[in-house]
């Protein structure tokens, strides 16, 4: 590993300051955090998107979420087919060890990875539908709900349905985990779809009624 | 999806509070963030375990880092064979589409995934060895280097060395990328290993001189 | 006092978003209540425990109810010492100066005092038995309740049970204190018996005629 | 018991709503509170004042705070005489079987146990100063702080300055515990100090440097 660098001063400058003020602080709160272990009541999956911060809009600390973040924030179908599947681990280990109570998928607008699936529907990016392209088979995913927006004209408010479209398929995927079945229906585990706005800072939520997004 | 439930109350209370306070002051940061598109300097790989707050350790705000987290922070090898990979695609966009310039992983101490891995590695968690346990399957990737600590008698020791090789499996990993190996020779790109101590806030970067870690 | 630490940053960051939101939307109610002084209908004696919220369960807002808190909801008996009595002076005040109507003592489930009150009992938790053990001493205020549960083999509902005595004897020792006698028999007081369970979400009332709980 | 009372009919119709929306929306998490145990980060000591809500104004859900409230949020000094004291008996609680990290101490304006506290330090209240008045025996733990603020003019100002003093006696009597001196030396506890403006919703912290109290 010769090509490992040292971390940027700017960086290490910062860990210093978390030490001396944060750490410092909450010393007793760590100490118990590591040698109690974490008692998350909820797991998030969002998007890996610098722009969406889901511990700042819920005004989070260390422990209260476990937080998977991955492209698009998509959950595959249930595959147990032996192969590395780490969006199913991560799903599988707070559910089943951590036992949280609360799954939340959180969206937002502006994704790149629903924008490029998207451009793959509509045949405009043949480089994501290469079989080397990680991006374009991740999100193959959710391809099959492409059908529903694809009749929206205008290409903005495509995206921003395609993106609620992404929350709402890996909810349906979270579903075929016979795991997340079971607890969901022995009032285990709650689901919850949401879906923000960057620039406006909005915040929807899936409406099972409806079928639709509303402010929360 | 009629098993979607409600946001908790109090997430709903604290996001409006965000929404008047932190997005507010904000705004002008956050619309041009929607608009232009997110530019991170840096991409890390951290745990999903709710005690690991990357944000908070760097003072990191919306745009700086484009985070992926997942169980153990693990990057299993390059390997295009169509199907998905989650990890691969967040580590595929952050190079090649954001071009980021530094690729930082984080592993932490009291990590419950190495953990599950020594476990199996001993023999004694013949539930994370089922061809349908995601988490054992994941943690696969890591099982090459146990032969590194299993000689370590020191049971907390060996885990915290375990966690600490977990981090330099994914470094290798990584490049086994082509792209990354390109990115990293042609000067783009710098890799980083980080391993985190939970209870007493430390801090420590891979040194590729030594092998090992020390404190930054 | 160069113990005292800043208050954790998340508190503050909720603070200043409650100050921005329900604050700012319930501004002239909140002035009123300055400066007219308080005027609750009601007194709550409740459990410290983090998991019992009475304002939650009755949908209550700031000005309903002088809530007292300490461990299992106990009240004292009468006794007019001179010493410091914590109880019995929040008792004091709702009754003689808020002039509250109605006095509410709240247990719940999966009590800790209750349990080591039985612990006691049975010989079981020396260290509470010392003079210098604080919670020891108050759960003396429940001992002579036990009698009437020591016969119950299953120690779940044994402690229910006990939880359930707890509300009464802080009911029966409320009428101890003359001030309250008094104004329950000049029909300016009524005194009520709850207990919640926190798992099934149950609230139960003490119901004289029949001497036990019955739900809502 | 004959003198208690069915619960007035507003209040169980709130909870039938509470139990059908909140407590149906998160069942999950209140059965693993029951069944798990409570583990708040942090303990509140406040006053029964029905217009001090500190779980509203920190955003706080069932599980995050431990709170005992009394009349105006005082810790008497320790004193291991063998007699109930409910104040004392919740903090070891909380820091010996809880072993919270954070003791937070939260006075408030227009506190009535503090003016009864001037009022009698004036020669202004002879039925508090009686042997059987508890609320002057308890607002006797006050009175040495009296001298500090006896020369302010101002009624108003001196109230407010008088209701700070309550939080630094507080916790300068917390520290005369020999458990809370031990884990605040450990750095396993920190102690807070706040007093919040009900009507214009400010909040404060003590500063040990300064001695004073500045806004969060």
């Amino acid at each position: 590993m010769q090509f490992a660098k040292p971390l940027p001063s700017y960086l290490v400058t910062r860990y210093h300051g978390w030490k001396a003020t944060t750490y410092d602080e909450n010393q007793g709160w760590y100490r118990r955090l590591a040698t109690e272990g974490q008692r998350p009541r909820a797991m998030v999956i969002s998007c890996c998107d610098s722009r969406v911060h889901v511990t700042s809009i819920f005004g989070a600390d260390q422990g209260e979420f476990f937080i998977h973040r991955n492209i698009a924030n998509l959950v595959p179908p249930f595959a147990p087919d032996g192969d590395h599947h780490g969006t199913s681990a991560a799903v599988e280990y707070a559910v089943t060890a951590l036992k949280v109570s609360h799954l939340i998928v959180l969206g937002h607008s502006q994704c790149g990875g629903v924008q490029g699936c998207i451009d793959m529907c509509k045949g405009k990016a043949p480089h994501l539908e290469e079989k080397t392209s990680f991006v374009g088979r991740w999100m193959d995913i959710l391809k099959p709900k492409f059908a529903g927006v694809a009749d929206i004209d205008d290409e903005v408010e495509q995206a921003r349905q395609f993106e609620r479209q992404a929350v709402v398929a890996s909810l349906e995927n979270l579903m075929t985990f016979p795991f997340i079945d079971d607890a969901v229906k022995a009032g285990q585990l709650s689901l919850h779809g949401l879906w923000t706005d960057i620039g406006e800072g909005g915040l929807e939520a899936y409406d099972p009624k409806s079928g639709g997004f509303a402010p929360v």
